[in-house]
């Protein structure tokens, strides 16, 4: 049984409530981790190109949280970034699957740019079911449970109601590739909403605090192409619980494993983004 | 006579310590009333495009800012982004001259986007002496004082010693002209650095902030074209005094009337980053 969606106003309860619990718990751990190298490292290696940078906290953090994880819940099954770097398969079954990003935004985190945070989401019959995001430098905990709304630090999050792309702040990120065809695509999309008169395009560099930006009404709308399962999980419950739409960059449902997303307060809005981009192929994160 | 270059241990003291606490005082005082109105406001006039907004906030603190400074210091001078705008002239004269943006990111503050700044500078016989910043939202106040170095929140500030651009954390803006030869532009050149390989171009909507963050040696370089001297006269301090460089896009020394700039924590990468870029023609402050 899962938490009924009619049951909006209990704050506790539920079968998943525990690992709820444990993902909070462990977000919280995992950002003291992050916050104390913030102020010690900077030992980097490169996964698959100069943006794409890992760390030995990333490695560290991804084994604590899958290892809590695994000690509590020991028929789960996880989707992790540095394990899929290390050629685990993604593959969402209709098992109870915790999908990590141990640091979003590691080439911030190598940079010490203080945007980088700890992502946790949870899905059962391929159905997200909670998100935990834990910005630890601001120490802002992001959550949200499917049917029971999205808070930051307790305080309830509601997306903007904006329609019109020139009244807009889009986020978007600049994505792994960085080939000349590629970035021509890249600079050639934010053309486009810069054309359409968007207010302004921000890239920060954390594809996961983009979008809590987001839920919490701070930006209308967020595209990106190259992003993968683990970066959008956790913050796709949170968008929908504050009320906004998450989908394909074709118009059609969020796919989690296509490696592309627009994210928006208002369906028009996420429409109207998704008209204006061209895609950028990146595969799909389950044929990798 | 000016607080001495080599006082550089002494954290108060000096002929402009009075002007500097009350840079300070209203910083803080200009924070509390535009975390307020985040949390009230969204009504918004255009200055000169959609992405150049201003809010009442804006005049607001402005007034009150220059307000107080007047009654204190009645024989200093002012330039500030709101009566530049109403059409005051942007002169720099030997006369002791505040330089204010009462709030720089305004696009950032009209959707909540918590990347906003007050920023106050002060120069005497037309070289900066102080400059104090204050990032409201994350209560982070950031000062510089020529000859005594520079800190956020009490902690001594440094730039990142980085020299290769292929290693580097770089941040720019898209400036207020969205015409498409302009655009154009500011693309082109974000293409040029990652076609440099920089590991990431971060875009947050703030000058202020953003050169906050390379006197803090979270990103290694800056660039922009079409900022005022509003933004750029506070944080000029401020990373002269955490060891950095702020310099013309032509690889001379900064003209802060010139509405361009180049920032680093090297020379040699200010250089490169300079070399790399082709220049956008925003006129000058002091000929508007």
């Amino acid at each position: 049984m899962k938490p009924s969606s009619e049951d909006d106003a209990a704050p506790a309860g539920g079968p998943w409530e525990e690992c709820f619990e444990a993902a909070v718990q462990l977000a919280l751990r995992a950002g003291q981790i992050i916050k104390k190298a913030l102020s010690e490292e900077k030992r980097v290696s490169t996964k698959t190109s100069a943006a794409d940078l890992v760390t030995e906290t990333d490695h560290l953090v991804e084994d604590l949280i899958i290892s809590e994880l695994q000690k509590r819940f020991p028929s789960h099954r996880f989707i992790a970034e540095e394990s899929a770097a290390a050629g685990a398969k993604c593959v969402l079954t209709p098992s109870p699957t915790w999908i990590v990003d141990p640091i979003d935004g590691t080439c911030n985190f190598v940079h010490r740019f203080p945007t980088v945070a700890v992502s946790i989401g949870f899905a059962v019959d391929q159905e997200l079911e909670f998100g935990v995001i834990y910005h630890c430098t601001e120490e802002r905990l992001y959550t949200g449970r499917r049917g029971r709304g999205a808070f930051c630090n307790g305080q309830r999050l509601r997306v903007s109601g904006e329609t019109d792309i020139s009244k807009a702040l889009v986020l978007t990120e600049i994505g792994p590739r960085r080939d000349p065809a590629t970035l021509k695509l890249f600079l050639s999309n934010m053309e486009r909403l810069l054309h359409a008169k968007a207010h302004g395009v921000r890239v920060i560099g954390s594809s996961t605090l983009a979008l809590c930006h987001l839920a919490s009404g701070a930006a209308d709308a967020y595209y990106q192409f190259g992003l993968h399962c683990w970066d959008l999980a956790a913050a796709t419950v949170i968008i929908r619980e504050a009320g906004g739409i998450v989908m394909d960059t074709s118009g059609g449902p969020l796919d989690l494993m296509s490696c592309r997303v627009v994210a928006a307060g208002t369906r028009e809005m996420a429409t109207l983004i998704a008209q204006a981009l061209q895609t950028i192929n990146y595969g799909r994160d389950d044929e990798k």
